[in-house]
């Protein structure tokens, strides 16, 4: 490469770590979502550290030399306008920095519903010693959406306590090394008949909107605990909210909304057999420094030429699996 | 046997299970408290289905002919009284039976305050969107105090979520099947220095009643949660509930206390970095079913002569392993 090339970082409110490497190799602009335009011009690359943000479309028309895209997140839903995915750029997310948070937040969600910690808590805070009986998940039986790499992730960790896990994905197979069976989402309806866990992991696309719909929701068993940790417009909020304000499904455990926040006179704040977190089940321990070294190796993979790993496919919305 | 042996069965509030075979070969008496010393009379058994009761002292006069008393507990330091303990009658537990349900509530427990669920429930009642980080538990150390049949089991749970176990016990060993180390419990102050979960699942002994005294709370690291599933005593709540009051230790997880019920007014039911729960450790699924299955299981062995599993050694206080 015959000249420097120049890096634009989109930092928000997080201060941006990591970027001494690159910083010795390119020419770094770290920007807020207002001077975005200015820094694509002419850059290179852009690192989407504010990974939330949707200002890149209205400073797109400065990214004409833009050749690759990084961003500090797994899902690229809220990214991918259409003259980005038909543009030539190159589109990289943060791929298995988040499989093991997100895994242990499935788990710990299923272990929250199974012993009624909520319910428990929500005691506590009164003074009141209310004995109630929990449910082992040894043994019990998970559907888990989306056989991405975390989705995969969750799944061995499940089966490592004891859960059984099958899989729901584009399209069905068997003998899959982590899965064992994979349905294709076509199936969905009829299959959470009898689960005890339909955990959502899939990627938000054209393909996966709404796929948990009303019919999805009214076929699942009274016993069973949905845990969403994809994204809200996966599922059918309003149906969910009719079987757990009914008291005909055991519980929920929600992530991830079709608005966030989460508006304050929403239903689902208020549900006892609903736990809602604000959208933090990947955030945990070195996630940052995770971020920023990630950038960092595909920084140098980059500028040598070499393949970049976690490459989305523009037009599916994800990284394929095997790809990555 | 000449005769038909005579059950005395003291049932409590919650009605006795699965005694059919039993009543096809003994004369079965199922009692409450009140009327324990008449079913006793003459009796070759108790079983404890009641196994909270306080009442079989007060009874004991009338125990002359008791050879076999099971208990369907794990904890028997409520009933060992000096005049069981010096008599022949043979004392066994319901060894094994809270194995899992147990294993998955410290699990819970960890996960919990590792993802923040408490105060994210707390939020959630207020209708408040507050993002906070969380923590993963592969990786993390925890020292499990109790290596028996429920520890052993919890340690195995734990490795398998990539979990770092070692165990305290009476005596130090290497090479341990589930716990690879155990250290002797005299040195449990300097060992925890280290830990981030500090996990109590011993059996509340002479020899284990505050072992886990002021010294050990206060040498906890700030960022070390407390789990105990074992029994109150083992601990010092007071020096416990300084250190949270402080805010020099991350959090607790309880369902056992020195006084149950949790008195109203004690400190630990509004402390937020605290889960208390009402002694449901154990209690999950199909436990009731499982008590009784085991019950039966013994009566027939005790009847056909033969050894029983889950005898309590009752001077150490607990079914010693190996043993069961």
């Amino acid at each position: 490469m015959a000249e420097r090339p120049v890096v634009a970082v989109l930092e928000g409110s997080r201060p941006v770590r990591g970027l001494g490497r690159v910083a010795e190799l390119a020419e770094v602009r770290t920007v807020q979502a207002a001077e975005l335009h200015r820094a694509l011009d002419g850059a290179d690359v852009l690192y989407l550290w504010d990974y939330f943000s949707g200002a890149l479309p209205a400073a797109w028309h400065a990214a004409g030399s833009l050749r690759w895209l990084h961003v500090a997140a797994a899902g690229v839903d809220r990214l991918l306008f259409p003259e980005l995915v038909a543009s030539n750029v190159v589109v990289t997310n943060a791929h298995g920095i988040f499989d093991q948070p997100m895994a242990e937040y499935v788990l710990a969600g299923m272990l929250h519903a199974a012993k009624g910690f909520g319910p428990l808590r929500d005691r506590q805070n009164e003074g009141i010693w209310a004995w109630r009986e929990g449910r082992n998940i040894a043994g019990t039986r998970a559907l888990i959406v989306g056989t991405g790499s975390i989705g995969r992730h969750t799944a061995r960790l499940l089966r490592a306590v004891g859960v059984q896990v099958e899989g729901v994905g584009r399209t069905a197979r068997e003998h899959d090394a982590d899965f064992g069976r994979v349905h294709s989402s076509s199936a969905l309806k009829r299959l959470v008949g009898d689960v005890d866990w339909l955990v959502l992991l899939a990627p938000l696309t054209p393909a996966t909107e709404n796929l948990v719909h009303a019919g999805v929701i009214d076929a699942l068993p009274p016993t069973a605990v949905l845990v969403n940790a994809g994204r809200g417009r996966l599922l059918d909020e309003q149906a969910l909210v009719r079987r757990l304000t009914a008291g005909t499904l055991a519980g929920a455990v929600l992530d991830t909304f079709a608005v966030e926040p989460l508006p304050a006179a929403h239903p689902l704040w208020s549900l006892p057999s609903v736990l809602v977190t604000p959208h933090l089940a990947s955030n945990a321990d070195s996630w940052l420094d995770d971020l920023a070294a990630q950038f960092e190796r595909n920084f140098l993979l980059w500028i040598a030429g070499e393949q970049l790993p976690g490459v989305v496919d523009k037009d599916l919305g994800y990284v394929p699996s095997g790809t990555a």
